[in-house]
């Protein structure tokens, strides 16, 4: 099999955690894999280079930025293919220009554009393994450029897609992605495998294990990924494919979204046109509104409801008093989303009513609902939130 | 003007000085100039980055090590570009492959192929500044490669050279190169200017401060270099073509070498051959032979001299041993090698009768005596070095 590794900032942290790596690594490689890992900074380094920046500047330039922070990168992937090498491995370290990785020039948030895969397999063919600084790539005109935050784990899915591997580690320190929060519902079951959509659904359940845009990508470029610990040799959780899933449960898991904020507009004309002015001035402020509603109101007006992020909420106040499109404005901070999802709901009903009743007894008024084809999200009082968690992954049996 | 400064680590060492550096390169920007900076790693980071490496390996390889230690300078190089802007000065950080410095694939202590100056030209006509990532080059290939001991400096004079810049500041710790070690002779006096021959000649005086590649280039390349202190606004050391020098004193510097062996072999047969021999042997067992004479012996035989530095006496030995070139072999490990060096010796004969004098004044044997068109070096009892280092300095009167 030709696998891609990804390892994280943990994973990474100390002399010890990357010798523990490579033994794990050279395993994989005996039992006759061939290997690409990619890696994070040791953790804290990052932080510790934003740091001394910052003493210089309050807004340093971006472009200096990806010089200094892309040297994080470089000093693990050398530090392990030294390891490596000396435990007999043959092992090539690559920068991520080494590694053919190709950015656009969007300083500290680059994307990747596209990935001249010969160099990594040139070093394979040879029987090499490769150690790839992740987070960073270089424009065509050779600017470094950094990905911005989980920019390893995109490093990964992406060498992984433009090889065509067979599979795409990626190790944390966690072990992957479970049915809800364990710290809120000790109950909560680590899944076997998960859909692409399902986990994009779950964000806020496994943001800390892989982000959105890895998630994208990997749907996108169809790699197969799991996610597991490099402290211990747990199973992990498989994230593939719809069609690729033996058994589909009905719901796979429980989120909970506490930085959500409710904005409320009331007596907004109900004419053609002020929906789109309203989230166009949001948009352009850079507000990323989530859940949206609107109810049909009185006498040619509407009540127009939507969430934002809680540390967006100011700028939404200053838009929405730009615009005056409302006769009131009403904000509410003590929310919570939580969400049901499953790609079982596509075939099944009566999840989201399973999932208003569960609520209902629970004595939980539900403030918005919005659904998709596999997913309903609620916003109720913060304070009912974790309630709320335990009740559903109750009502769905998600504990066996 | 156009002005390349060089700082090494010390003189970047922390936050407060790079914040001090900034402030003299604003200085001298703000006085006309167009500035180039060349900057090592913070002091200690290499050593950190090449401990690191230690723990996994006692023979890392050198392509790794080079990806790793060339991150040191990055960082740097950022940090400093991200001050200077930060005061109002638009200046660009460049990793040493951006600042098109071209090397040799000799990882570790690789050499400057060649300088596409280019990229630094244009941003210089835009009238940035440019901070560029001292120590570090890339091959054709794309390999990244460090430049080895005194390579930012190595940079900063290539970078100098190929732009033809006016003058080459090269800011260390101390204040620039004086007549001798001032912890020896307390009244040494630094030097106002000196040659790059002479430079080269005192190289146990300036080792420290300019690495003697760094001095070849910069003699081959025609750059104006100057030593001075970040640490305070004393005047320098300028070093010049011996015909830019306005004043030419007989003698600029008394230097002594404390690394130094003395070999004797004693009846060598005098055929032709012999000493080609052994020096070939010496060479390809990696010797460094300094001075080396010969003295008209007895019926057929010869006796042979020569200094190599204390460290390679072990090899010298057995390499002697090895060919069997001559009857009896002696070693002397406490010898010093004191040097009067000065470019006024080719238009004044004297110089070097007044350096036996001056040692036979004081009861000092001299064991091997070399001399060069500016140099007279003797080899003397290692007990008698810092003596013979204080009667020379008065002698030439190198105090006033």
């Amino acid at each position: 099999m030709l696998i891609v590794q990804k390892y994280g900032g943990t994973s990474v942290g100390s002399v010890e955690r990357i010798k523990e790596v490579a033994k794990r690594i050279a395993k994989s490689k005996k039992e006759g894999n061939d290997i690409v890992v990619v890696v994070s900074a040791m953790s804290g380094e990052t932080n510790k280079l934003v740091e001394l920046a910052s003493k210089f500047s309050q807004t340093p330039k971006r472009r200096e930025m990806d010089l200094l922070l892309s040297s994080g990168e470089r000093v693990t992937s050398a530090l392990l293919a030294i390891a490596l090498t000396d435990m007999g491995f043959e092992t090539v370290a690559m920068t991520g220009r080494q590694a053919g990785i190709v950015t656009n020039g969007m300083h500290t948030k680059a994307r990747i554009e596209y990935i001249d895969k010969k160099p990594i397999e040139k070093e394979l063919k040879k029987g090499n393994m490769v150690v790839v600084a992740g987070f960073q790539g270089i424009t065509e005109v050779g600017e470094v450029s950094t990905l911005g935050r989980g920019g390893s784990d995109l490093s990964a899915v992406a060498i992984a897609g433009s090889l065509n591997a067979d599979l795409c580690e990626i190790y944390t320190d966690v072990d992957g992605i479970y049915t809800t929060d364990p710290r809120i519902e000790p109950k909560a079951k680590k899944l076997k495998e998960i859909s692409y959509d399902e986990m994009l659904e779950l964000a806020s359940l496994g943001a800390k294990v892989l982000q959105t845009r890895s998630v994208e990508l990997a749907k996108k470029l169809n790699v197969k990924l799991v996610t597991r610990s490099s402290f211990n040799d747990n199973e992990g959780t498989y994230i593939l494919r719809e069609e690729d899933i033996m058994e589909k449960p009905l719901v796979s898991g429980i989120a909970i979204d506490k930085n959500q904020a409710r904005v409320t507009l009331r007596g907004v004309s109900d004419k053609p046109g002020i929906a789109a002015e309203i989230f166009r001035k949001l948009a352009e402020d850079g507000v990323n509104v989530d859940m949206i509603i609107q109810n049909v109101g009185l006498e040619g007006e509407t009540n127009l409801g939507f969430t934002v992020p809680k540390d967006e909420l100011d700028t939404t106040k200053q838009s929405m008093e730009d615009i005056n499109a409302s006769q009131s404005l009403e904000f509410d901070q003590e929310v919570v989303k939580v969400s049901v999802v499953g790609v079982g709901m596509k075939s099944h009903s009566g999840v989201a009513c399973t999932a208003f009743d569960t609520l209902a007894d629970e004595g939980i008024n539900i403030e918005m609902i919005s659904t998709s084809e596999i997913k309903v999200s609620m916003v109720i009082s913060e304070k009912y939130g974790e309630l709320a968690v335990r009740a559903l992954h109750d009502a769905y049996k998600l504990d066996n």
